[in-house]
């Protein structure tokens, strides 16, 4: 079957090839929720009288056989079809004849990429969600095991004030719980059904959309269709925007590790896993996985970047620019999944070296508390502080 | 009087300029905030023993005197203090000696710098919420006036489907709407005392950090030090990210502005105060205010942008580059609120031409109707969609 | 084969699947490379003595063996060699033995894969050079048969003065020829062989480097082993720059011809296969091949921010950090490629309709010629504009 | 007197500040500029007959007053003018009456705009360029005193094999030379006249652009009017990144410096100006000069993208948009200027370390060595790699 608004023209194959790119790969992502939606929209098509009770029965049966194909791994998008959408109508349409060309009426491909994204974005959320609250409990067992073990606290990377695991754990246990309170806010933005928005102007047809909001387990409908169309790239922006928050933390405590690894501190162990060698250099054992977990946030953060750019300066309703924001925010919704997954088994796996870390609580991280030693005897704090720093600078 | 770190060593000049910049000036808009957590810093001493009853009274008095000699402009940081923080500390010591001496007990720069930021950051988030709701308000009455003027709606830039000015505003409106939603998150997690970290590893005393939270209004106290810090840079990513997306949504109403007021299209009338002149073409009446509007969205992004950079790849606690996410939040923050009045401004003066409206809702506009009358009709909408398109495509 | 690297201790696959990403598939660009390089590296090995002039023959014939069955697609990287280097080497070592072994001597992984970068990067820089030229070319032919069609020229996207498709054309040409300037620097700069730098720090063997870089026609030897190594990153922000000078200048041409495409104007006529459907408006006929090279443009500029954010803030030397660097510029360098390529289709096909452009040529469009008629006789220009201006606004 | 395009309707204030913003500050930099691109107008005009000999003499007169006025601070630009031109054709009717008002003959405030930039701008590269000399010749003279100094090389931030503070200085010497070939490009990309190109479409008069262009010492006429304003936006982020490139650069010299500047490395000593004190702990000397070193680079980077956003996705010709590409332009050379100059600053007051690099040179640095002392004695390299792995590996 030909692509969904194909009029006969011919397109040749290198412009086809541009314009479609890796989308009917990206795809397979998609297929279970454009059949979920599809469904739905079966339902309002007949609750509408467009559709008899035989053909929606027909349509929900055969879009449940494509969700059994796409589980087993069955399901084919091919280039040539481009999407999920144009596969799965086409399927309809071999196994359904006319019925099945009734399933496209008053919905546009663009609500139909809009809802499938949508209902990816929200599992995609909730197993974020999940694997979020997985990496405060795996910190909270790392703090419970090493916690009590000081080490020295930097600022400006000089040795500053005594520190300790707990302290350092903790603070990325309560990072993730303030990723918490964003990650609510984005699931509540971008709950919303789209579907029934048609091209951007809804169609000339009484829907009933909460319906199919409601069969989809959406919180409300996405009334305004303009806004339909104009919340892609937004909310892609907003939920990558996340991402980099939680990418960010994991890059912190990445950097964090990456130091306290060196021979020069040697206050963690890491995991033998965690560390590959050289090529070259027999003796090595290198941080990889860290090194890595500290560079995919710049790869999320790049994926915001290329969507927020993407969409700035055009004018409202769908554009086909749209269509690039897809690749980066799958691949940000990937990276930081794999992300959270590596970081949850860091801590499960992470030692600290207890001997290494007390060898290195030398007298100056003590300064603070020398001034303070004076302030509790009645000395303002500006003039303790120059008694001691007079003090070490003699000694240096 | 010195800085607060200053043990004697002179700076040359020009690492002077390099490493104050522009901070001396920036600070002007803190030296209340710094005032007010000075105040709520001295009576916390004063509970821990560490200030009678009369030095917090004199502090406190003095504090007030600061906050006076800033509402009057009166207030001075020189390029030599470097900051708000010492030109305070500085006032202090010169007005009330040793006492002065005592603020800075318990307490560091960074944990100061902290907290002025989050009482900026809160006020600036409450006058943004203010006029993102004048916002819409503003929508609300243009949509009253011009809602019922239809005008073509457009897909790729081209004409797609009837739309209405009540669609177009309402699209903005509940795209605002969201944005509270975020708007509401990014205060709640903001929303949180630093005060009493010091730099980032707390201090060898007990301070009631509760009472000077809630003095300052503060829904909660930053437990974690190492967090407070790290939260730096992290706030401010999320704060202008916030800012990005209310920017973002002006950008497109900017960009469909500037289209419908070419001469091809003149839907809509900008006010007169909107345009300017060209200085060698008489004739010019250029929509230079949306243009602006337009391409401020860039600085905003710029700004996120730039903190997120700076703060990757750095390890916990402070470091000195997180003195360069002051500017860009500060700027955005400004940006935001500018544009925001700008946009209330433009809803309020808007108009719509009927006439050229009305005469742009040319034939192919309605092509989808046609194709629903016949799916009315019985005919499967994949079947009618292709008779229309041929009866289409014939004329042309 | 085990990795290069491989000590014994088992990876968990997880960990496997984060570190290799899609590595070993983006390698398939680099494996002709790779032999090539060590085909120059076995020459170097045998001149210093440590290969035999058999081992060294034996090595080089195997190596073309691998590039002829990389040219037929019969060469297979698996996930679990990582990558095309380890892959090469396991061929050779299972096809030679002990003799295959050898071939790391005096290099590192890292050497490898700077020297297979770089001269996939001279291969690149040549093609798109190419491309570029034939683009001039394709604008000069369409200059040549529309360049006489006069157009408003626009500024603030409002009609200011004449313009003509010889201007319009002429100016990317121009543009093209800049771009021309700047892609010979990058490619002088990217033209030093970083073969011999081993792991960054050299290797304790007298190698002839001079010769290998003149087999692999490198115009110098990059001598510093650490700049080789902090060239990676820095080259490809650099080589990536380049690239969305390019395609910036498409997004340009993309803007400029959607926009007269629009039916409100009508000046262009795109070829059909640049245009396509919809999947509910019958009538439509998108600029969708456009919209995307508009759109291209903000790949590349996100792959230029994501290299030269990973890079950032990293201490000199390599880091596994950079591996996350290949994939961007490889897809950058694609998708100039396919964008340049479709522009020199467009402007081979772009049709430009006279009638819609004289018609549009208007009267104010000749407001600064009157004023200047006024100068002729005498008037000074500012009252010659005041004239003119009030002139026309009389007549609105 | 009023603004070049002001036609009588009076902008409320609120408006005026959001269209000006600071470019009647950032202005202040382009007076002189703009007064020699006038002084060569005027003589243009003289040859075109536009002006009689002794109209062009006193133009140019009192435009080399203007010029004396700036160099002594006393030339001011108010608010209300906008920018540098109105304020200087205003001075020049105030002036010289009915002459004043002749200098805006054939020109329009945009290619006015362009010219003074990019005279500028061929200072400001000027200026980098002598700076970026100086810089290879401070670390030559670093190289000399301190380069046969050993210090461990690090790979994934490990030590990996012996280094030496030459081969480390030499690196950054190289890759500053490169910058060198890119900046030459560049200059030569900008070293282009666009006086005389007007609002971007020329204007109805023979020019003699070539001798405005020769007078301004211009290596070649930009000849196309749409490309003058195109470049616009395009040759900022080239020159941005040239910017990028060098403050790269800084970023990775200063990453490693505060590094190697840790006590527990002590490679370095910092110049005691390099560093301050901390307001809470007495013994801190923190790097503060480096780390803004290093996060200056981010704030260039910012700017670039800045640019780069703003321009995207615009149609030809001149928008407003552009203003804002202003402020980040000259902010990027004024950081990259003061960091160039801080750099050469430290490397004639950076000293090394002796004992403590010495110290740090501990024997797996050697296990390449060893490897290649087996490799030598006829044993396969990847045998040999495993002896020495296995050999080390059972010590630890």
């Amino acid at each position: 079957m030909s692509k969904l608004w194909d009029k006969g023209v011919q397109l040749n194959q290198q412009i086809e090839a541009f314009t479609v790119g890796d989308d009917y790969q990206l795809d397979q992502k998609l297929v279970v929720y454009d059949c979920q939606a599809s469904k739905a929209h079966a339902g309002v098509l007949e609750k509408a009288g467009l559709l008899t009770s035989d053909e929606a029965r027909q349509l929900k049966l055969e879009l449940d056989v494509i969700i059994d194909l796409q589980e087993k791994g069955e399901f084919e998008i091919t280039r040539e079809q481009e999407d999920c959408h144009t596969a799965i109508e086409a399927h309809l349409i071999q196994k359904l004849g006319d019925v099945g060309k009734k399933i496209h009426t008053a919905r546009s491909r663009n609500d139909q990429v809009l809802t499938a994204l949508r209902l990816y974005y929200r599992d995609s959320l909730s197993e974020i969600e999940g694997l979020r609250t997985h990496l405060v409990e795996s910190i909270g067992t790392f703090v419970k095991t090493y916690g009590d073990i000081p080490y020295p606290g930097y600022t400006h990377m000089q040795k500053a004030m005594p520190s300790s695991f707990a302290l350092w754990g903790s603070a990325f246990a309560d990072s993730m719980a303030d990723n918490g309170i964003l990650l609510s806010a984005v699931s509540k933005i971008v709950d919303q059904s789209p579907l029934g928005t048609a091209a951007g102007y809804g169609v000339p047809l009484e829907l009933d959309r909460e319906s199919s909001a409601s069969e989809l387990g959406f919180a409300r409908v996405q009334e305004n269709p303009i806004y339909a169309q104009n919340s892609r790239g937004k909310f892609e922006v907003l939920l990558i925007h996340l991402l980099s928050q939680i990418t960010g933390d994991l890059n912190k405590i990445a950097s964090d590790l990456i130091l306290f690894n060196m021979s020069e501190f040697g206050f963690v162990k890491l995991p033998a896993a965690f560390c590959t060698g050289s090529s070259i250099m027999p003796q090595k054992q290198n941080p990889d996985v860290l090194e890595l977990l500290r560079a995919k946030h710049h790869v999320v953060t790049a994926c915001e970047f290329q969507v927020s750019s993407i969409v700035s300066n055009l004018i409202s309703g769908y554009n086909r620019d749209l269509q690039l924001t897809k690749e980066p925010v799958m691949k940000a919704i990937n990276i930081t999944w794999e992300c959270l997954e590596i970081a949850i088994l860091l801590f499960r796996e992470l030692g600290v070296n207890k001997d290494k870390c007390e060898a290195a609580m030398t007298e100056e991280l003590y300064a603070t508390e020398q001034a303070y030693e004076l302030v509790k005897s009645g000395v303002p704090f500006r003039d303790a502080y120059q008694q001691v720093a007079q003090k070490i600078s003699g000694k240096q």
